[in-house]
């Protein structure tokens, strides 16, 4: 530890958001911060204290990136936990869906988590990690974080085998066949893309051979591919169409009334009354 | 599957309670249940209705089962992870009862969990293996259950080297030493020891060749154990007093006043002011 200058000051505050969320912003989520020395944090949350509404002093640099990790880790840990169970309990016939709705009534000791086609986003698949790196320096081992990141690369590989699946009812490979994902963002009805579990799936199906086309509201762009529009012919032409992400303003009422087929990840399509496309959940 | 004869119905509505809970009783407690047929959930949920103010029908026995494990998979994990951080943390240097207080403030998906001597009851530490055995027979795994269960192993071997490094410090072993344990129900406030991480610990110890006592104002009895009183001698005499559950009516400020050396598993002694005891977080 080194102690401060008399001009210098260190302190540490971590980001803490939930994109997409309209009910908090920065000026509201209540702000961790810890300093070098008091008089590091005594200044850091006087200046804090003109821009948030609620500041939270800890006692070291460390405790306040210690914060920030473990709000990762409940979420990516958390998330990770009801990827498995989706694949323990759809083998054995049960909609993992259902089962969340039914266990959120419960009205004490509980929070939903969804299934997905993994995670993504900025913070948490990255995070968490970098507290696995660390404890392997201090002897020990973090071995949730670890779990949570194999379980994570294994829903990407699993949606990809359920699309092969899939089309193999059908007589069809992923070579050659039409594929078009919904929704690329890492989550719902925002435009991020970072570490976006569909780019993983994306590029595991094109280096399968796949014909592959995406449609995100948010996202005009990747890679070389621009967002196509849902219409009919669009729709109607796709072997496979695959919903990784579940953004609002989709409508997925044409998608079941167009599609051939469709992978679920998300579970939307539980929501459309009278599809007719072949909706398999994954 | 075989379906119902004319006079024979078969429904499954799961346990869901918190003990020392007193804000929900059954009544209040929103009831899951499944059954075999249509007619077999109508009558279980008319049946219900009279007791209960909220049925929650879903639609097969076993997905009523598999709610009931995740809300105690979710508990399990959770309390398992926040355990294991527990142990890389404060390898670190870092207080995770601080950490969790810090991380509680932020407004939107987070639940805080604490960390303990391991889990207890006879739910969460039980109910979770059924589907990590379960999952085997469909040739798939659930990991993070197989995880929780191993850290949760764990923690009670935690406590007890601690407690021989505790003793070390003042060039005492184990063996000889007299063991008082504070807490020995498996949760604050109520007298159920079934799976109790205590009796785990107190066995360890014994084997070890400790002179063990307990004190727990709700457990009269235990093996051929009586609950001994917190009398200033009683206190005095104990090498070593370890808090393993923290009941609410304990007179943690007498053993912060007479003890020598205490091990707190629940950072209860944070609470004591002036304390005079020398105290380990474990």
């Amino acid at each position: 530890m080194v102690s401060h200058r008399r001009d210098f000051f260190l302190a540490y505050s971590p980001e803490r958001e939930d994109p997409g969320n309209k009910e908090f912003s920065v000026a509201t989520i209540p702000k961790v911060m810890g300093g070098l020395t008091d008089d590091c944090l005594r200044l850091t949350s006087n200046l804090y204290k003109n821009i948030v509404s609620e500041t939270v002093e800890v006692s070291s640099l460390e405790t306040a990136e210690a914060t920030k990790l473990m709000e990762n880790i409940f979420r990516a840990v958390n998330i990770a936990m009801v990827n498995e169970l989706k694949l323990v309990l759809s083998r054995m016939g049960v909609n993992i869906w259902e089962v969340i709705d039914a266990a959120k009534t419960k009205p004490f000791g509980f929070m939903p988590f969804y299934p997905g086609p993994g995670m993504g986003g900025h913070c948490i698949p990255i995070d968490p990690f970098y507290l696995s790196w660390k404890a392997k320096e201090y002897n020990t081992e973090a071995k949730f974080i670890e779990l949570a990141g194999e379980i994570n690369r294994k829903m990407t590989e699993n949606v990809a085998q359920r699309i092969g699946k899939a089309l193999n009812d059908y007589k069809k490979s992923i070579r050659g066949s039409k594929i078009l994902l919904v929704g690329v963002a890492y989550k719902k009805d925002i435009d991020d893309v970072r570490e976006s579990p569909a780019l993983r799936i994306m590029s595991l199906l094109e280096y399968k051979g796949a014909k592959i086309n995406y449609h995100d509201p948010y996202v005009k762009n990747i890679r070389s591919l621009k967002s196509l529009d849902l219409t009919k012919s669009n729709i109607k032409e796709q072997d496979v169409i695959v919903i990784t992400t579940d953004h609002t303003n989709i409508d997925y009422s044409a998608l079941g009334k167009y599609a051939k087929l469709i992978v679920d990840t998300r579970n939307i399509m539980s929501t459309v009354k009278n599809s007719k496309a072949r909706v398999l959940r994954a």
